[in-house]
């Protein structure tokens, strides 16, 4: 695969303010704006069933999170992501906690049919999502990624889909091209709602991006800007309040420069 | 309009604590608490539809913001401030995304009825709410706030309510009066929930007072406390996370004599 | 008693990562989070009533909390509760506002009936509680802890529950034995969810913790580092948005040294 500029999905991202339509969990709603709005994207959270049919063709992408799943919120996630397939509107899926729990592991199968661009999980979620049997206990993920490396290929072949399994290493996928990432620091999982602003996070950069190799190249700018903005978070800051503070301070400022030379990336498969 | 003294609502905040009901968007929730408690007020998030009439006549203002309106939180909205009238006791409408939602929209002309105190939205949410068409993309404002001039202007005299448009150039109205306020810092837009926590707040100050005149001198108050601590917090701190921590932290500790030289305030149009 | 090694169950926390069911309010969702990953313990926020059966036998412990109760989240504590109960897993109550507001208190008392190993509220709530007329204002607390002393003593009797009244001094007490902790800052009352997350607190020491002396014990160690955390966060910053980042920083980090050197207990009655 050719070397692809990552940082200019950054630069679009500032320039074209994507705006992000969210519909995550009752947890990480503030987190998740505060991350958008730090990279230049714009956050809007419009969660009733009766308005995300008129908001999907104003968003620049829909990002869906299943944390704090109930029934009306699925009638609003199904709503919107067929608004989004209808106004040709890319969708991520951040699948928290498939895997034990039945209600949500069906309407995430469910989802399947219903082309999202990206599915970023860790790999207990991946793995279940692939069909396969993982042992998570909710949202920790028990499995280390590569674990699940396999699972991701399967799972975006099955669904064309681009899938990213995140953990101490970050793995990208389209079914035939594999990319790993390497930074990164533990405290990222310290300070809730991490990961899910990074699935909103991958929104935001596949949403100035089209076709599925954009997709595969913005989700894997995506998750490097965000793990290199938290590694040189931790160099601020060793403990997850004050931590967290500079994540957001570091999501703001983090240039082309510093990007390029802290970036450890690797083909694992070339598509 | 003779000079009034704005810090004087300051100080009734501090020292009374009013009690704020807060019926406000997902997103919001934790800062605007935060925002109020910084202030020396006392926030009250009661959103069930069967509480609502028992808390209004216990708390001192009522603040409404539409953000993530849905079905269940129509009735709880109607519901609150139905009892707020029939206590006496004010409230604020944000009326966050109104023009390209017809559901909210709907429900925000329906609340134009029940009389509140104040509006306080952004130039193209007070265009919309005015009757006029503004270009909005859902919580950006695409309008600068003194093209809604007119618009807050002609929405003050239908609902008898003080209207303010804030952004760069903040106007406050009570259809008659026109008072501009030139205090802030576009980190405020880098921040989720400053505005929505805005609004609280003009609850909060507006919870302290009684009349027309006093609701429109509270409302600047507010505005003009709020922005201040912006730009103080701005010289604090340059990015957003650490602007967010240092802007609760102004809030907490601004006084009188740097409020005094900092406020930037002039009279448009004189009641 | 004899001498408690309170800090043990801070050990527990750390190296068996509890993990801690929440059903809680909107406001705190984020910060309860983000207090529990501090200390190590692991939170998750299931809501749905169609998921907290099956999650409960996953979890370590359950932490209900009223501060925002509307009808669907009735149902789902009810099912969480009985599955806990089946599961034989303890579970915490945090009773906000219980006195002045019909449903929600209620709905408190029957919950008493499904045997919460630990109750946690300010004075007005667990006078409230045990039956007699308080005076709140929602969440504020009126009332000295001391004066909630008897009451929950009675309400630890009538329900088997250890009750813990919060706020200058704190008092735990199952009925017989009474300690009163005496750390802590005002500070913590200038960030919402302080209180509410010191209770999910409560419930992670507690799913490490088997029996009602442990119970008893593992809710003075959750009080006591929460408390002793945030005095030497008020050392760190003055002013409630920094003071908020270094309470997080200070419970990821407070070792057993600084601890046992900080800590104000006494036997009020040794029971």
């Amino acid at each position: 695969m050719p070397a692809v500029d990552l940082f200019s999905f950054v630069t679009r991202v500032r320039e074209r303010a994507p705006l992000v339509h969210c519909l995550t969990n009752l947890v990480v709603t503030n987190f998740t704006a505060n991350v958008l709005l730090a990279l230049g994207a714009a956050p809007a959270m419009v969660v009733a069933r009766e308005e995300v049919d008129e908001f999907a063709p104003i968003a620049s992408a829909l990002s869906v999170n299943l944390g704090t799943l109930d029934v009306p919120q699925t009638r609003a996630i199904r709503a919107a992501v067929e608004a989004a397939n209808g106004a040709g509107k890319p969708w991520v899926l951040d699948p928290v906690a498939v895997g034990p729990l039945a209600f949500r592991t069906e309407f995430a199968f469910d989802l399947l049919d219903f082309k999202p661009a990206v599915i970023r999980g860790n790999a207990s979620e991946i793995i279940s999502l692939s069909g396969g049997a993982a042992s998570a206990r909710g949202v920790d993920s028990t499995a280390a990624t590569d674990a699940a490396l396999d699972a991701a290929q399967v799972l975006a072949l099955k669904t064309q889909a681009v899938v990213a399994v995140t953990g101490a290493t970050d793995y990208v996928t389209d079914g035939k091209a594999v990319i790993a990432l390497s930074n990164g620091t533990p405290l990222m999982t310290r300070v809730t709602g991490v990961g899910c602003a990074l699935s909103a996070t991958v929104a935001a950069f596949v949403g100035t991006a089209s076709g599925r190799d954009e997709f595969r190249d913005a989700t894997v700018a995506a998750i490097a800007y965000s793990t290199i903005a938290g590694e040189l978070a931790a160099r601020d800051a060793a403990l997850p309040g004050s931590f967290a503070v500079a994540y957001l301070d570091r999501l703001a400022s983090l240039d082309r420069a510093t990007f390029d030379k802290t970036l450890v990336q690797r083909d694992v498969v070339s598509g």
